[in-house]
């Protein structure tokens, strides 16, 4: 009885804070087409009929290899039956890295098996593995500072610890260790790198991911311990620094091969009145049947542009787009980019962050549509989304379109369960909450409308830094 | 404002359930010194140092191999260390199982790799594998129905989902999928037998444990599918019946091996009182480093010894026993009731089921030790422990005692988390909690305190059914 009086006496004051503080769109009218369309998509199952139907029929889709090809496969089918226009695949040649055997065993001094994945483009050791003095290193600086040639005939191993953040911020920042990591240990004479996954749990998968190399730098064996597994080893260092590992690792990257982006369309009525470019991933990494990374995407897009093309026909044609081959690097965004560099685009948009509720949204438009983004925000509010304070212009696969001046727009889901699965084999159909990933639909569907069907013409826009 | 009168006079309504109608032990005093040692148990720190120490410097401690036999090595030293007295092994010897390759494979309709491991005393594939066709039982009471010839050929695949029980009560019914499942199958004709793994989470680890082969059965693969990978294969049973796997599992068993108990005692005063045995398990299964399972147990009842060892010398010997060969078929508890079988017992209990908060209590005593229930009672009650109505004499490495007559005391930790990491890859010391692990030594403490000290005699208890 004590506790009521005094918050609400408290609410007085409350200060707003700063971000609350920004230009808000005022009396901006939601059109009751967006808002019904938006609703009615609440109730949406296409999302989640493509998601289960993908992991489900298809399962792993490792870039470049048959698995992806029998994706795009299902992919036509299921588009085609869905109603979409002119479903076609766009093929490109591509690099191709697949995973062999992989085991590491602590030799010395407390004789253990470790749990661990290759990094995508990770070298080999030979096939009976190598015995090899492990370094340590607590963070990602602490490699950047140690010794040209230091690591001469040594494992590196960098453990800097990911923490959760809501909008998945912390990935660029603790993701350097296994982005850049191996090849600054190659590069510092290690014959091998491992890592603390990238990732927010405790637990025992590994996760993947791609690491980069330089030219003139020879790939070295990289491989992502488990974080418990990382922790395990930091409790081995916490009582020497005596530790030797026995590490075989045996990924091979074949010859070149095919991938390609299937592509289907929601025709509009002003062909020149440019193009919406919206989609997420089709491949997977090839430990889980990628349901977060990127089922989801690919599904709630999907779902969403098929609310339009039953709808009264837009003004601007939709194109929806499952890319391929993002993981290994992009190469279905970077090919679609350069086959369409010469066509008229209105916006992109991709869904490749899970499929928890969209929380944010960021817009980049050029000012002659400015007014884009607040019928934008409006339509979004009921779904508690609210509008950030940056340019929008995230994503692997539409970036290459950002950089061509193409305008955003970027629905941010909330990120604090993704990386705890991220690339690892636990990214299964299970970690989909049906209504979350309806709340994802709705609010692109309001988005497409809203863009697809803006009076305005508008040219190109500045891309983000 | 309208909450709180509602909720307190709601209160005067509230029947009391028929489980709180039992009699209460009444105006108990609680030994001041009981209470003490129990109190600052709360503050223990050598539990934990035990288990991290155990699970970091030897990890896995399969039963029969080299790391069990390192295990062993290691708890001399540290029950040395921590000043027991007639630190010795109590050896026996045993058939060893260990796990081969294990891979499966969809061949069809819907071509993917699942993850699974072998149970243990699995049979083995060819190494080349086999590929059957799969029958699906939703649950253990379908293939029960099935009749006999009817899975000649065919892969067995075993459903039935287990729930989540504060008690861990549904283990014995789900489990019996895994304890005599296989059996069944390959009596009824099965080349080879898959289950849902017994566990209560949905992630992708299997959950390994022991199946159980009739004289005259030859063995059959046998796997635990992880949940996730059950879930799928569930998927697919919807879309069709006609799926095919390719199985590989390689599992070997050894000659017969030396394995072995660790015995430490804590000294009393008066021979004829009869000594205390409690314990855990030393080994684990092969896949992760067995922190709940059951590095916790041994580390809770050895610090809880520990603070009598270190306190006024009791009236009983209390024997701290870390059980050897547990997993695979209770061998170290079977050894050890056999080679003393003659001794006199005043009491046995056993902690395996993690380290979570102990939440109720049973006893088993005779009528003549009767009060000892009671003293117990008041005792754990301020550390959130009730009194239940069950007869105690859980536990399969004191069970062989408590069937000789030997007086029992279980204490019972929640088990909602425990099955979800049993027997999988993420039985690991992250999972153990230090603040639930204190309030175990603490009951431990008080009820060793307890009965060692209890000036009454006594003779045989009824065993429970």
């Amino acid at each position: 009885m004590r506790i009521a009086p005094i918050a609400l006496a408290g609410i007085a004051a409350i200060a707003v804070p700063a971000i609350a503080q920004r230009a808000l769109p005022g009396a901006v009218k939601v059109d009751p087409a967006v808002a019904k369309a938006r609703d009615a998509a609440l109730k949406d199952d296409v999302a989640y009929d493509i998601v289960e139907g993908l992991t489900t029929e298809v399962g792993q889709r490792l870039a470049g290899t048959e698995a992806e090809a029998r994706a795009r496969a299902w992919a036509v089918v299921k588009l085609k039956a869905l109603g979409f226009k002119n479903v076609h695949i766009e093929t490109y040649t591509m690099p191709v890295w697949v995973r062999g055997e992989e085991k590491a065993e602590i030799v010395g001094p407390y004789p253990q098996k470790l749990t661990l994945a290759a990094l995508g483009r990770s070298g080999a050791t030979p096939p009976a593995g190598i015995t090899a003095p492990v370094v340590y290193f607590p963070t990602f600086n602490d490699l950047l500072a140690a010794p040209d040639g230091s690591l001469t005939g040594k494992i590196a191993f960098i453990s800097n610890q990911m923490k959760t953040t809501q909008d998945g911020s912390g990935y660029g920042e603790y993701g350097a260790a296994r982005f850049v990591g191996p090849n600054i240990a190659a590069k510092k004479g290690a014959v091998a790198v491992i890592i603390r996954s990238i990732g927010t749990d405790h637990g025992r998968w590994p996760h993947t991911g791609g690491t980069n190399w330089t030219p003139g730098v020879t790939p070295i064996p990289a491989a992502a311990l488990s974080v418990a597994d990382a922790e395990q080893l930091e409790r081995i260092f916490a009582r020497t620094d005596k530790v030797s590992l026995h590490l075989t690792l045996t990924p091979r990257t074949l010859p070149d091969a095919e991938s390609g982006t299937v592509v289907a369309k929601v025709p509009g009525t002003d062909p020149k009145a440019g193009t919406i470019v919206v989609g997420g991933h089709l491949d997977s990494w090839d430990l889980a049947t990628g349901a977060i990374d990127d089922g989801a995407g690919v599904a709630i897009t999907t779902a969403a542009a098929k609310r339009l093309l039953d709808g009264p026909r837009p003004r601007r044609t939709i194109r929806v787009v499952w890319f391929g081959a993002e993981e290994p690097g992009g190469f279905g965004g970077a090919a679609y980019a350069k086959a369409h560099a010469g066509e008229t685009f209105a916006m992109a948009g991709e869904s490749d962050f899970g499929a928890d509720n969209i929380w944010r949204f960021n817009v980049n438009f050029p000012d002659s549509a400015k007014a884009i983004g607040d019928r934008i925000g409006v339509a979004l509010a009921p779904l508690g989304i609210t509008r950030g304070r940056e340019v929008a212009g995230d994503g692997t696969d539409v970036g290459p379109l950002f950089k061509l001046g193409v305008s955003a727009v970027d629905l941010n889901q909330s990120g604090t369960r993704y990386f705890d699965w991220h690339h690892t084999a636990e990214d299964t159909l299970d970690k989909i909450d049906p209504e979350q990933l309806r709340q994802n639909v709705a609010a692109w569907t309001a988005v497409l409308w809203i863009v697809a069907n803006a009076p305005e013409d508008w040219g190109k826009a500045t891309p983000k830094d």
